[in-house]
């Protein structure tokens, strides 16, 4: 026999052996092909996430990856490329100020992004709340907007990692998501496909993201800062709480509309907080510690930027966005000071109300989603308006009620602060 | 949603859960129906084998695989019925003698059996070296002959246990053969489906053996037993070594001339040893504790019976076997003993002249195998024949004899005899 059998692969794995690099290289590149089978990848990365993987397996494991498809080279771009990445959050639309704020500061920024699936929103699904605004971008656009306008958020192309495309929609149906070294290598094997020169990742912890606890984020944050750095991409990873939502909007048009405000030198300050914390990262990692990013968010300068943006893919950045029809407002029935709303189950109130997706093919509702009137901390005296939800179709209020009313917490004394950004892992 | 999500269960196992009777009710049912995908259901079988089941899920996983098809009634058979299973080893064709043997005694022996895969022959595979034997039988014909000769060794109907067909190919290919829950339930899914009254198991233990050590195989063992007691279907096991061959021959048509010898009163010493101890344990479950099995192999009953049960499947039982045309004597190179002969590497070797398939829809070849001149204990002399290699294409004889090589050792001393029968569980 030559090359490897598919099971005898499975069999390390699964007995605890250490894969060698022309095993990970074989099977990477079998299941591209397809003469690795999806029941046989689906076992292996079962074996991974029970079993786990060196840190030299998951270097390989990401090289494998970003070798099944062409790597983007960015020179063309004058001027220094860095990119965030966030693993996901309810209401986190830090992406969408964040871009074009960091580019208005004079970097370019190579923002490749995803769609929303399960309780976490994707940032493509609502840049397509703009009218006329388009995702897929060539190659040649996506360089040519980073050139002139040094901010893209636009759709991974179909030759980046194509070896990840395919497992990632695998494990998304067999339980195997949550394996620190298939997330990491996913994550990065994109990243530094895409071309760029840095990297800030956003590595949420708490019931709305898929770690839970600030232990397992410091490993996936400290994995991929790795192996950031063995590809030659500077990354550093902030660990930030996701307990409670982002914001005081979780839906799509809603979202849209918050970053704007916040591009407008106001908003949320907890979204203000996060963005600038990130875009300080970003702007240091390319090279430019001394640009002043909430400066920019004052004088317009970021405004100007989204403006190009949106205007560079076919988007009206001044068209009204689609507002629901059916909107419900929840009040409080006692005195008190909110302590908690819950992010995991505020997320999937949205998602019951249209803002997400069950299955990759489903589309998503542009106006449903859920409008915060308070935030943890906040007083509030019975009858006051605490959140509302919106929907194009009154059908899915009800189910969507259940989840925000347990999200929401009223207390008699107002909860201790939390700090948005953990830890830093450089 | 209505029923339960795939990776909702997936999930359950994976963190070391118990599922619940009506997850497994549902994940077999849907495993069976195709609502489940085979990626889906390979990502649940690894997490099985690494957490483990408890005693409560694999009766449950075994009603639900027993359900997914029908069960046969045997009581038109007025014999008292008994089976026999194999775990599986080199040179094993107990099966061939054991049965006309058991059914010349009084007892009806309904033996479902199957195909090899591997380094471990199939009983239907050695059967079909006989000029016209046939191993599909209807079920009618089936209870027919069960009814009219006591003996009949025959494929299982497609109407058993559907459930284990389909996983039980699944893990063949997904690194999940060994994961004791699924050996058990797949074993006792289609003996219990096919209606016997009793069963005992010959759960082998060895380098030739799916378990290798004694505790795993005690664990088998003791878990089908508790399920067939649970389905009412008296059973017990014993554990036999596998660390050497069975008796002189590995192949097909190699096994059931000396089937037949042992049939006709002769045949090597371990190979009437295991059949007599399966026959006694076999006679003992159906109600039949005072049956002579061993008067039997001598008087001519036993053969007269094989006789019989090979006619009524259309086979010639006078018909010559085909022969091999390239056969490769191996002699010892040195005077000592005989001190292994390793089960694995022999099987392999046997594997390798084609006597075996390495996948499902492979041919094997009838007359191809080992044939021992020598068995562990043997005294032999420098240039006596130890082995011999045959095949129908001499290009496959260079690889085995490497493998044949590394499975026999000569050594000045004789080893220490090793008991056949290791232990009985009841």
């Amino acid at each position: 026999m030559s090359g490897f059998a598919a099971v005898d692969v499975i069999r390390a794995k699964r007995d605890g052996g250490v894969l060698s690099d022309a095993q990970i290289d074989w099977v990477v590149d079998a299941y591209t092909r397809g003469l690795v089978a999806d029941e046989q990848m689906a076992a292996l990365a079962m074996a991974i996430l029970l079993r786990g993987m060196s840190a030299q397996e998951i270097a390989r494991w990401t090289a494998a990856m970003i070798a099944s498809g062409e790597r983007l080279d960015l020179s063309p771009v004058s001027r220094p490329t860095v990119d965030k990445h966030s693993t996901g959050g309810v209401g986190d639309k830090i992406t969408l100020p964040l871009t074009p704020l960091v580019a208005a500061c004079g970097a370019a920024v190579p923002q490749l992004s995803g769609r929303g699936l399960g309780h976490t929103g994707g940032t493509l699904d609502k840049l397509e709340s703009v009218p006329g605004w388009r995702a897929a971008l060539s190659n040649v656009e996506f360089i040519a907007q980073l050139r002139d306008v040094g901010a893209v958020i636009c759709a991974a192309g179909e030759g980046l990692a194509p070896a990840d495309r395919k497992l990632y929609a695998l494990r998304d149906v067999t339980g195997t998501v949550e394996a620190i070294p298939l997330i990491a290598s996913s994550i990065m094997s994109k990243k530094i496909a895409e071309g760029t020169g840095a990297l800030v990742l956003d590595v949420k912890v708490g019931t709305g993201a898929f770690m839970k606890n600030v232990d397992d984020a410091r490993e996936l944050a400290r994995t991929m800062v790795e192996l950031g750095g063995a590809h030659g991409v500077r990354t550093v990873a902030l660990l930030t709480d996701m307990s409670t939502p982002l914001g005081l909007t979780i839906g799509n048009a809603v979202e849209v509309t918050e970053s704007v405000e916040v591009l407008a030198g106001g908003g949320p300050a907890d979204v203000v907080e996060l963005t600038l914390a990130l875009a300080r990262e970003m702007l240091a990692a390319a090279g430019l510690p001394d640009a002043d990013p909430a400066a920019a968010l004052r004088d317009g300068r970021a405004m100007d930027s989204w403006r190009r943006m949106i205007r560079a893919q076919g988007g009206d950045p001044d068209a009204p966005l689609p507002t629901a029809p059916e909107v419900e407002v929840v009040r409080a029935e006692s005195d008190g000071f909110v302590a908690a709303i819950d992010a995991y189950a505020m997320g999937v109130a949205a998602w019951r109300l249209g803002a997400g997706r069950a299955r990759k093919e489903d589309p998503v509702s542009i106006p449903a989603g859920v409008v915060l009137h308070k935030r943890p901390g906040d007083p509030v005296r019975a009858g006051d308006p605490l959140y509302e939800l919106r929907a194009e179709d009154a059908g899915r209020i009800p189910a969507a009620l259940a989840d925000a009313a347990r999200a929401v917490t009223v207390a008699p004394a107002a909860p201790e602060r939390k700090p948005l950004v953990i830890e830093r892992v450089g």
